[in-house]
């Protein structure tokens, strides 16, 4: 069995980032610069944008953190949004989700630039990349695609089981993983919520992605011998063993799970590390305008 | 076994049409108005959009059929597909595929305004379709979902498998089944030219869909007892017994697998009629600005 080391995958990826930075600079371009806009005061989303921002300055690129109150129109929002469109210094940015309920997240989302949308929730991100052309790849499909690569792990005519539909990881990683492509060209089996039999259909799998965000819903019987584990759930549980007082649980119960692998990814220290990489390489691909 | 009548459901929804065209009609609005681009003179594009503006007539559209010599510059074709973005007289259009070599198709589909896109290729309707917001979606698949809508077959918690992985039929009807919707619900797996034991996914499939343009490639012992077949295969192979000197071949080897199902699509009369159906249908909802 081999952990898949997101931690240092992801570090390495930040490393290569900045020297991609560095040579810009030197080139005498400007740098990166993304921009987050956050509404309220939500827990979870103001350490998400925070880390998004101090990795921006670990890498060199320029940030601006916008932020809103919970009253925030949508207009006033959508008005900010055209505002960095047509801003030339910002050459991505995200509108860190979820937003209040009297705001539309598709209306805010369709408003952004798609050449502008580092995040990858612009439909026609979502469709250019099912058509195989040049998009920005939401972070965490982009993350689990990374991974897979680093480790050489075989994909062609494999057969990978997605548990979970959403629109932000099962649906395109799913999508990305049957293309013609490396890596790529598995069958792909999606299973959810509704899906029966699962545990049969989860058996079948050379490669299992669980993406459902149920602490532990993965246990040893599910999984073949050999099969590849990516566990992309990160549920916060209350812990009175940590610091922070709570602690993250995969999908998958590891310990039980992890014996029957060739390679598994932990929690935390798997895929979540790599979700802010990508995003910052998706702003190093606007940079360079390489998608569009 | 119950056989879908595709040329049945097709003329049913035909008269739906008209009867909703009429209506409009009644009420002082302008018929809908479908426009087709065709370039060069391919012999199978030439019958398909002769029968699409002929369908057009049958329901009560307007209908305007452009053509253009294989020698048209991409400038000349974008150029078109302006004045049909602006023309609001026109409702939808379509740019016949596919397009000489020298034309980019990408760049002349993601060129149509997605609000008259009513093939469903530009990338935005696509993604839409992927987030399960209001689009276009292609006739072929909506074609699919409209037979085993009207056919009443349970697709909640069955498994689907989808033979091809195209960007017109396998990829869209995969995604549309495996949805939070009715039909949807489904398990769905993507199998293709890379998949080693396709027999045993096929087995396994309450609703198998075969999307590869292979004449009888899906045998008796591929098909589990009960399932539903869908056909979507149409190549034409020349044939001795028949006037035109063509005859149609599907995916399914019908006559041994017919037997075993609940339901079955034949070739030709199955899905083939619900494809220029479901693009009267787009028209009228372009026509009622009922998606945009």
């Amino acid at each position: 069995m081999q952990l898949i080391d997101g931690k240092q995958t992801a570090a390495d990826i930040k490393q290569e980032i900045a020297l991609a930075v560095s040579l810009m600079v030197q080139e005498g371009k400007k740098r990166p610069h993304l921009a987050a806009v956050l509404v309220g005061h939500d827990g979870g989303s103001e350490t998400y944008v925070a880390n998004k921002v101090k990795d921006c300055e670990t890498v060199g690129f320029q940030s601006t953190l916008i932020r809103f109150e919970d009253n925030v129109t949508e207009e006033e929002l959508l008005a900010k949004v055209d505002e960095l469109n047509q801003d030339e210094n910002v050459d991505g940015f995200i509108v860190q989700l979820p937003l209040p309920r009297h705001i539309s997240e598709n209306k805010v989302i369709e408003a952004i630039d798609p050449k502008k949308d580092v995040d990858g929730f612009h439909p026609i991100n979502l469709g250019r990349m099912m058509l195989g052309m040049p998009a920005f790849v939401s972070a965490t499909p982009a993350g689990i695609i990374e991974l897979i690569s680093r480790y050489n792990i075989e994909t062609a005519g494999k057969h990978c089981v997605v548990i979970g539909r959403s629109n932000i990881v099962g649906r395109p990683v799913s999508i990305l993983l049957s293309q013609k492509a490396k890596p790529g060209n598995c069958t792909v089996t999606v299973c959810h919520s509704r899906t029966p039999n699962i545990a049969d259909i989860t058996r079948q799998a050379d490669i299992l992605i669980a993406a459902i965000g149920s602490p532990g819903f993965v246990k040893a019987d599910m999984v073949k011998d050999g099969a590849v584990v990516i566990d992309v759930g990160t549920t916060r549980l209350p812990s009175d063993k940590t610091k922070t007082g709570y602690k993250l649980h995969g999908d998958v119960l590891f310990d039980e799970v992890a014996p029957k692998c060739s390679y598994i990814t932990p929690v935390p220290g798997g895929v979540g590390p790599m979700t802010i990489v990508s995003l910052l390489k998706n702003t190093l691909l606007a940079g360079r305008k390489e998608i569009y």
